[in-house]
């Protein structure tokens, strides 16, 4: 029996294969879980939490997350009130209008917006009264035919069609009831909050403080953006990507710099990442290999939580707490760590500031190329998503190393392969997280 | 015959209707036309374009849109390297090895990532280098097996597991190459992009300066929040939620203020905004209605491109052009304004910067009840989308007035029915667009 049917025949992910078949020398990773696995086991030990708050003006609440549950203070509308410019009536009395059937109502008024009800009028059977946008409805009025169903003759007006009652009013805490609760706890602002919070005249508004959290890169080859690069050096780009990422989630970030290939090194600045700020990036020097110092630094302050991932790219990826703080060991290939941020990142984010995760931009479309899942992992597969005769086509990228950064710039979308599907056949239909939008040429 | 008989064998809607029957006096809409096709004109006399750039810090290039197409100065990688910590070997010598089959090689160096490239050794068959991620290939070598595939052995090692030729080697050029445009002009910058700056170590970037909105409501009726609300007033919440609505398409928003139902005033701020910024959003006042104010001050200013759109909320909304600026007239109810921004000022905006339009979150759905679209009429409709069963679900909202802004903090979701469909019925798959995440239990 050859051992690629042995492999077979066990179904088993490459290292446990490994391990059935005794090669204990290797260092390969011990025990690879399962995303959702370790992102449970994660979520239980970061006890950490973004609980402080901080009053803003209410525009600049705008993208921050509420950090208290606000009650309206009165009712939206605070009084019956036109929705429309027209007449306001009784409804009952035009029930059987049309333009063959108009029915003539009194003039008796008329009622500006802005008007002060306590000078508004009251009408009877047939009469009604001009009224503009916003202005608080006549008493005994139950509705408001527009201007344009109406035609204006002496003394009166010929109503032409019929209104139910309540029509083209808006009915006194419709929008929102005196102590109902307007905006949650944890739920990000978003511009309708911004002009719900502004209709009951609210000013100002508590926001969580933003999260800080700081990144480190390791790695004796690495250099900053901007330095002078000499041979045999590389420019770290996973640090800066992290960090506009981290920008994006409404986080604070603290850059820790480089460390090199030294544990000392990179315990002693993550350290001082956890005393500064809520949780700690660490990229590279996570893979199993001869460097395996990320981790060993990390075992210094605090428990690993997991240490290797079904996932792909991204399977050395790892975490540790630190005091209920979360410490994120992502690969040093921006590829992998930008997807390491999608998967652990903002989750704990999330978890830490007790809010939900914004939802990505999600668009379906057939694959071009037939793409295989190994077993039991969650692949992300860069794509290119194009339009061809009005359907939307998701073409797998072929270079896709989780170094080839081009790969999510000349892409345009994500595909997530989840761990039950062998993968996909030219053809199907697929849902792809978009990372850029698609052109048209509409709008270049 | 009667007229709802005539009305349904003509199949009109109602204004072409009305016209039929030489309705002549009602002031309703001439001509209401189709969203896509206002567009088209909009864009055509639109033709003011944001082109002025500005130079920012890389990092500070998030979000905003690319001024200019960048190019590769340099490949990246520099030069062939490992991807991986383990051995650099020439492949053809491991094409046989197994566990079973180990093949012995001799370890004739060592390379440090950081090594110059100039003291690289060089490797015949037979022999293997250790090397550490990122450092460059020895010359010869064509393939690194990784350590976890390696048994170290006395002066060598036993490779357990073929490699195919550049297996775990990032070759000069494959992420960019010299020439090669990185980031195209009218690109919204993402932290990907960031980092595929730095890897060329770009420091800086130019970015189109932000678009200057103004917005501008009007009604006698209005105050601003924050001010007094005294009886009859009622509190401008469709401002500010447009401000908001701007600062997230990275724009700058002007405050022209709220003028009184007075055509002179109007004409007077909206000319004030024209001066200083590079469009402007008039609220309320577009209504076909007593108070016709908006389109009046407009027409001194220039022309208008359309008034009137078969789109639900949202009928009044109209467009006009001062020197090739656009004037966007909204509806001055907060939901048909956020609507009539969806559809008419983000486009526009991404017309002037020549950029594509962020695309929104979207998620299928079933659909929980029937809705009916009116002929030839684009609705919007407010859904709040939940999981049951492992099922999203959708549910429009039973209160969808346009001056019902809690339709779109209690819903989270527009589900959009295109002219051509005349509804949905219960438990079809529709699409949504997520105006806020679906909150799930294990994200609380």
């Amino acid at each position: 029996m050859s051992l690629n049917l042995v492999k077979k025949s066990l179904s088993l992910p490459e290292h446990e294969f490994n391990e059935v078949l005794g090669l204990g020398r290797m260092k390969g990773f011990k025990t690879l879980i399962k995303v959702s696995e370790a992102l449970e086991r994660f979520r239980k030990a970061v006890v950490h939490r973004i609980e402080e708050a901080e009053e803003v003006e209410l525009m600049d609440a705008l993208g921050r997350i509420c950090a208290e549950d606000v009650k309206a203070l009165m009712d939206v509308p605070p009084y019956d009130r036109s929705a429309v410019d027209g007449y306001a009536i009784i409804a009952e009395d035009v029930f059987s209008a049309s333009p063959m059937n108009p029915i003539k109502l009194k003039l008796v008024g008329r009622i500006l917006a802005g008007s002060t009800p306590s000078t508004i009028p009251r009408i009877e059977r047939g009469e009604a009264v001009e009224i503009m946008t916003g202005a608080p409805m006549p008493l005994n009025a139950n509705a408001v035919v527009m201007v344009e169903d109406v035609k204006v003759v002496e003394n009166g007006i010929e109503v032409l069609k019929p209104v139910h009652p309540y029509r083209n009013v808006s009915r006194r805490g419709e929008d929102f009831k005196r102590g109902e609760i307007v905006i949650k706890r944890g739920v990000r602002v978003k511009p309708w909050h911004i002009g719900a919070l502004a209709s009951l005249n609210i000013r100002k508004l508590k926001v969580l403080r933003r999260p800080r959290i700081s990144v480190l890169s390791t790695g004796d080859e690495l250099i900053e953006f901007g330095e002078e690069l000499k041979p045999g050096k590389i420019i770290n780009s996973t640090k800066p990507m992290l960090m506009a990422l981290l920008l994006e989630e409404g986080c604070v970030p603290l850059d820790l710099g480089i460390a090199g290939d030294d544990v000392d090194e990179i315990h002693s600045k993550i350290l001082t990442g956890l005393r500064e700020s809520d949780g700690v990036i660490v990229t590279g020097g996570t893979s199993v290999g001869v460097k395996d110092l990320v981790p060993e630094a990390v075992k210094r302050l605090g428990e690993i939580v997991f240490h290797g991932l079904r996932m792909r790219p991204g399977k050395p990826t790892g975490a540790a707490v630190s005091a209920g703080k979360p410490i994120f060991m992502l690969s040093g290939f921006p590829v992998a760590a930008a997807i390491g941020f999608e998967v652990l990142v903002r989750p704990i984010l999330a978890h830490m500031q007790r809010c939900t995760i914004e939802p990505r931009p999600k668009i379906r479309g057939i694959i071009t190329r037939r793409v295989v899942n190994p077993p039991n992992t969650r692949s992300y597969v860069r794509v290119r998503v194009f339009e061809s005769d009005d359907k939307v086509m998701v073409e797998p990228l072929r270079l896709t190393g989780s170094g080839i950064l081009s790969s999510l710039t000349r892409g345009n979308g994500l595909l997530i392969i989840p761990e039950e599907l062998e993968g996909y056949d030219e053809g199907d239909i697929v849902e792809v997280e978009l990372l850029q939008p698609i052109w048209r040429g509409d709008e270049k």
